[in-house]
């Protein structure tokens, strides 16, 4: 598509003023503003984007590039010198840095080591560490970052502290005062809204500080059980600590919300055989490439499928009606199939789904495709019935259609609690295993009973 | 099933430990956990859930009953007495209050009313104001506990004040001041972390309360857009104001992240026709029912594709390979579709797609699905050639799947788009109008050219 050039200059011009508006006061404009701004530019013209980025102070783009998606991060180490990108990540907190240097290092291992370098060896230490993490563990989305005080400590005195750490930009998002003993061993959190009204001449082993001590995570702690910690308990940050249980840094409701918004997205796309990552790519080929492995294994499904229509061919041909008949045999296995994976992917994923719960689900699943299966055998068969005039067509249409759902509804349900307990994540492939049950025992059973009864 | 007794003792016993120590202190249980073990008793026993619930202390039940789901708090206006829901309705925050009355009202709009009436004049009218929001209305998600001051009170002197209502218990979670001037309308708000380090002996008006001034929603303003804001800006509070611009309430990021987790399920269960209020339902045939309705729409889709076959009887008479190829265009058309449809319905969900970039992509669909379209149709048309020997085979099967992926990609990202712009949700129902359509085009293009090129 063609540059709009009076989009651009439009877009170029509020972010002109956008950019000073924050260069003045940081107030009235969020960097994700900017960073909205910036990706329309992007997307009308490369080169208008590279020129912009490369005017903007370091300590602005850090807080603009925090807002960026990793595939626009990435992409900044072809853009930006190393002192440039250096400087930028010193700008950042460390968790941001972390993220901007794994991203860099996706394809520039020697720039991201050079930025590296150039941190102070406590924060460099910080970062390494916050970059060894699993995407699944704790650690990789917490941020070091956060007001502790020793339990001895004096109230007042640690909101002095505070009060320092807060004008020279150490911190920042403060909820909660965490509290350690001397070897920093984490003893427990109290609010700001608490804190606000205890007396200042206090010290912190003097008013009670246990409200929030069951809500600590270990580092390594699987990031799935913190979001259902802090769903379930309505929390707004938590504690991480580590094997020591000594205080390593906090997880803000912030970021809970990106990664239920991001796991949300992985499921749904999952279900679809779509991969969240790739789809994220700009280069539509990329795309279409990741998305055609699904629809490969799907034609597979389905070849598989006609060479169960094959193995009926003579009983097709003396009677073409069942050719005309059996895609609502295996559409209607489809969907109902697809009713019971969704929502037994989604319950699981919910943390609904646990323990003994996983039989009552099959029951429940089975019960249901029983009744609907039946209802729609009745309502199919009598269809076919009036429709060919051949009475035992409507009872072979009938009974394959029982056999089809109660199918669907029992792997629906199995599947992915089958896939769960081998440690795979249910949304992905369930569906093109599910699809190739009820593709080939709907055309088995009605093509199967159609030669026995009908021939 | 049977009761296990066994763990149903087990389970009480866990509950009776749990109560207790909440009622001592309040802090190391969270009613959430007790709320989970209720559930758990009542999916054993429904007669040792409603004698426990009826012997819980109605301060203790308020905080636990805002725990659990809708239905449940609709049947308690079954087991308890009016005084006693009364009881614990005014023992909640006006929001869980509101919900829990409307709640009981639809089954129940008497006692809803009785209770109503034991609340003051300014709490009933509050909670009928919530009660009469839309559900997509920034206002029902509100809560009206919040910490405000005029902007010309002395900071020290509201301290005092917040000190107060934390004790009586009548605000919690307070992360921010919200100031307003004498005619309450909302001028800013001051996070406490920033509140905490200025002079007590200052008054607002002495310090810089403006950070958080474009933060703020109307209550008649969609959710959607206060999910949008919160999650952009990372904000963890949002002020929401009434149509002359005075503070009614404030949406805090739980509730945010509640209806996220929500929404997602909901677009999740949509996509592949599943109701998501309907499956809450205990009643299985309840569930079922719904499900009904969905799978009977597909059926009227499998029947069209079938009376689409029906059009070509004599030419699958002809040629029986041409019935055991054809599901594999209908499948495969089916899940590109589905793929367009699921990235652009949940790219929309997320506000990604915008104004111009509904154009953009479509665009970047066919694209994708054409590349796809010819990669398929060269390797199905080899196999077809190989499988059934006839050449011209495979120039048919390719040619329809080119066709019908092309038709997914298209339909799969319009019909979303055409459906919000008509103002329907695009999860519901683009699922059975994309189906229709790639079965219809599946089967009909390669019949179609079978019936003009091969006979």
């Amino acid at each position: 598509m063609e540059i709009d050039q009076e989009e651009l200059t439009s877009i170029l011009h509020i972010l002109e003023t956008e950019i000073n508006q924050y260069k003045e006061s940081e107030t009235s404009v969020h960097p994700y503003d900017i960073a909205e701004q910036l990706l329309k530019v992007r997307g009308l013209s490369n080169q208008a984007y590279e020129q912009i980025i490369k005017k903007i102070p370091s300590s602005l783009f850090a807080d603009i590039l925090s807002e960026l998606p990793n595939h626009v991060q990435e992409e900044t180490a072809d853009i930006l010198s190393v002192k440039k990108l250096a400087n930028i990540a010193l700008h950042m907190d460390t968790d941001d840095a972390a993220t901007l240097i794994q991203n860099i290092s996706e394809d520039h291992e020697d720039v991201s080591q050079n930025i590296l370098e150039r941190f102070t060896e406590e924060d460099k230490e910080i970062i390494e560490q916050l970059i060894s993490y699993e995407e699944y563990e704790a650690g990789s989305y917490m941020q070091t970052e956060l007001f502790h005080a020793k339990i001895d400590e004096n109230i007042g005195k640690a909101l002095e502290r505070l009060r320092g750490l807060k004008t020279s930009g150490d911190v920042d998002n403060i909820w909660h005062v965490h509290l350690v003993n001397e070897r920093n061993k984490y003893l427990g959190s109290i609010g700001l809204e608490e804190l606000i009204i205890f007396d200042r001449d206090l010290n912190f082993e003097d008013v009670p500080y246990e409200k929030h001590k069951n809500y600590s995570v270990n580092h390594k702690q699987n990031i799935k059980e913190v979001v259902e910690m802090v769903t379930n308990y309505n929390l707004n940050a938590i504690a991480v600590l580590d094997d020591k249980n000594r205080l390593v840094g906090r997880i803000t409701s912030d970021d809970i919300i990106d990664i239920i918004q991001e796991s949300a997205t992985e499921q749904i796309f999952n279900l679809a055989g779509v991969n969240d990552e790739a789809e994220q790519e700009e280069n539509m080929f990329q795309i279409g490439k990741t998305r055609a492995i699904w629809l490969g294994l799907n034609l597979l499904t389905a070849i598989a499928a006609s060479l169960v229509i094959g193995m009926f061919d003579a009983t097709i041909q003396s009677l073409v009606a069942l050719a005309i008949l059996m895609p609502i045999v295996a559409s209607m296995g489809g969907n109902a199939g697809t009713q019971t994976l969704t929502v037994t992917v989604r319950q699981m994923a919910l943390g609904d789904i646990e323990g003994d719960d996983a039989k009552k689900t099959i029951y429940k699943e089975v019960i249901i495709s029983l009744v609907n299966g039946t209802l729609f055998a009745v309502l199919i068969g009598v269809i076919a019935y009036l429709w060919f005039n051949m009475p035992m067509l409507g009872v072979v249409i009938g009974l394959s259609m029982i056999i089809n759902l109660l199918g669907a509804g029992f792997f629906g349900s199995v599947i992915p609690l089958v896939l769960q307990k081998a440690g795979v994540d249910p949304a992905i492939g369930s569906t093109v295993l599910l699809t190739t049950v009820t593709d080939v025992v709907g055309f088995f059973s009605f093509l199967g009973l159609a030669s026995i009864i009908l021939l």
